[in-house]
């Protein structure tokens, strides 16, 4: 009999699940549209029956419990609330829906500290106690852990580094702030970078022929990799911001290292190499050149892994 | 028989020492010089010949360990390591001296440290499982909880909010970088402030009577109770630069409450006032009108109780 975690990714666009083992091996997966469900509870019924229909595939399976990484998603309360990208509006009790139809222990949290458990129980991190993760995507999350736990919090929404504002008065964010760190590092922090400096300077570039809503931070990383000044420009900045601010939160939660996570993460030297210098170059003498700051351990399945590694976790401190 | 702990404050000036029973009650207290002995071991012997002839004058006493809050402490290592405002260089194994004095359970950790420590066992952070408390004197420190535990990080250094950079390229600070928290925020931060101040406008003020030397923020705060514009103004902007990083910390580690310690703190509206407006002002949404920023519950002994309280949390824990 393998013991198995059901790992759910909530997505804005997919919601990705699969039965994950101990070691991190992912036995099955499968893939729903997030939004062609009006009703949130038809959407846990929909996975439920692909779940259901998955563990007859196996006969010698064992599921322990789900985990669910979800916009917005809080652990204390197995809500999400007023997530910005998903159609289900206000506070939704996701893991009592769960409940209604899995007769199992559901946990429940917000995507980057999934992707920072994930870290934790199957990548780079495991053995180590104090670490931060950051997830580069549309928005930038951060899931921190401290004294081997996540970092929840009061109210169990600790860990919005993206949020934290690096500049007063600064670009309007979609938290209806100003200044956020995600509206500069980011997919979107990428590329209202481009244009910012494409307004600012004369300097000729192939991203001046490619309208915003088109525009992708991987054309601008790949554009960077051929050369093309103003896209170098756009990473050297996004580098800037993520490293004053990550050498910020040293000086709050001392990490031994911290992960970056997501497409932006896999563009290489393009996003490492400004990070790095600029975190050094702002660090308060006594963290210098001791803490790493290294891309995921986790690759494929990522998602899954990070969500059912939730299951592991909470199991784990019971035992 | 009385179980009581050994508290041991070392600051800048004087060392401050007593005996606390688990109620927080202070049964003995003594001062010594902190600079006065150049060799730290005739310090340390000299805090034993006080608390040996304290301890005959009790004859119900139990000494059950040693607390000791001093500046740049590393509870892991048990060493103060370079502290800028004492007068012993490099790295101090201070707790194996105490402990060739002491046949003790030793514990040292940073004076924010101690001030959390107590706040928590004392203080008004009785029962609260996540909160910060801003140490504000001649620099600014901080003690993070986290879970019930004190944040540490993996080197033993986290908490250090006072560094964080606000200004890029601000006024310079003692650590050897510019725009620091603790420049503007912080007696010496006060006194800074009001020199700008008084350079960047004409308005008439008891202040430009006072040269920077002699100029201290309890001045700064009766003169802006007497309604001195300058003053006034100096309390504003630094309780906005406070709010706005306190604003930033919570989208890190998301406390139930903020506790402002120390001199500063006693100045009432003068400093709560604009650091809540800015605080409430500059939080992200979820954490809107949910935290409190209190004044420290800690009062006659505070440094001595904070110090004390460190054993008595490190005993709870062993048991």
């Amino acid at each position: 009999m393998t013991e198995v975690a059901l790992g759910i990714d909530i997505g804005g666009t997919n919601t990705v699940l699969g039965f994950v083992d101990r070691n991190g091996k992912c036995l099955f997966e499968d893939t729903i549209e997030t939004q062609i469900h009006e009703d949130v509870d038809l959407f846990v019924k929909d996975i439920y029956e692909k779940v259901n229909k998955a563990l007859k595939k196996f006969n010698n399976i064992k599921l322990l419990g789900i985990g669910i990484g979800a916009p917005n998603g809080n652990f204390y309360t197995g809500t999400i609330e007023d997530a910005p990208n998903l159609r289900w509006n206000g506070v939704i009790h996701l893991s009592d829906i769960f409940k209604n139809y899995f007769n199992l222990p559901v946990f429940l949290t917000n995507d980057a500290n999934v992707a920072a458990i994930g870290e934790m129980i199957y990548g780079g991190a495991k053995g180590m106690k104090d670490f931060i993760v950051v997830t580069l995507g549309t928005g930038l999350g951060s899931g921190i852990v401290v004294n081997g736990q996540l970092l929840y919090g009061h109210d169990g929404f600790a860990g919005e580094l993206g949020h934290v504002i690096v500049t007063p008065d600064g670009r309007q964010c979609a938290c209806g702030r100003k200044g956020c760190l995600e509206t500069y590092v980011s997919a979107t922090g990428v590329k209202r970078s481009v244009y910012k400096l494409l307004a600012d300077n004369l300097e000729e570039s192939e991203l001046r022929g490619i309208p915003f809503n088109d525009l992708t931070a991987k054309m601008v990383a790949d554009a960077a990799n051929r050369g093309d000044k103003i896209a170098i420009q756009t990473y050297e900045h996004t580098g800037r911001m993520l490293g004053e601010v990550l050498a910020n939160s040293v000086a709050i939660t001392s990490p031994e290292a911290i992960f970056l996570f997501g497409g932006m993460a896999k563009s290489g030297d393009l996003i490492f190499k400004p990070t790095k210098y600029h975190f050094e170059k702002n660090l308060l003498g006594i963290y210098k050149n001791k803490i790493k700051i290294l891309p995921s351990g986790l690759n494929d399945n990522a998602a899954i892994l990070g969500s059912s590694a939730l299951v592991w976790k909470e199991i784990e401190k019971k035992s």
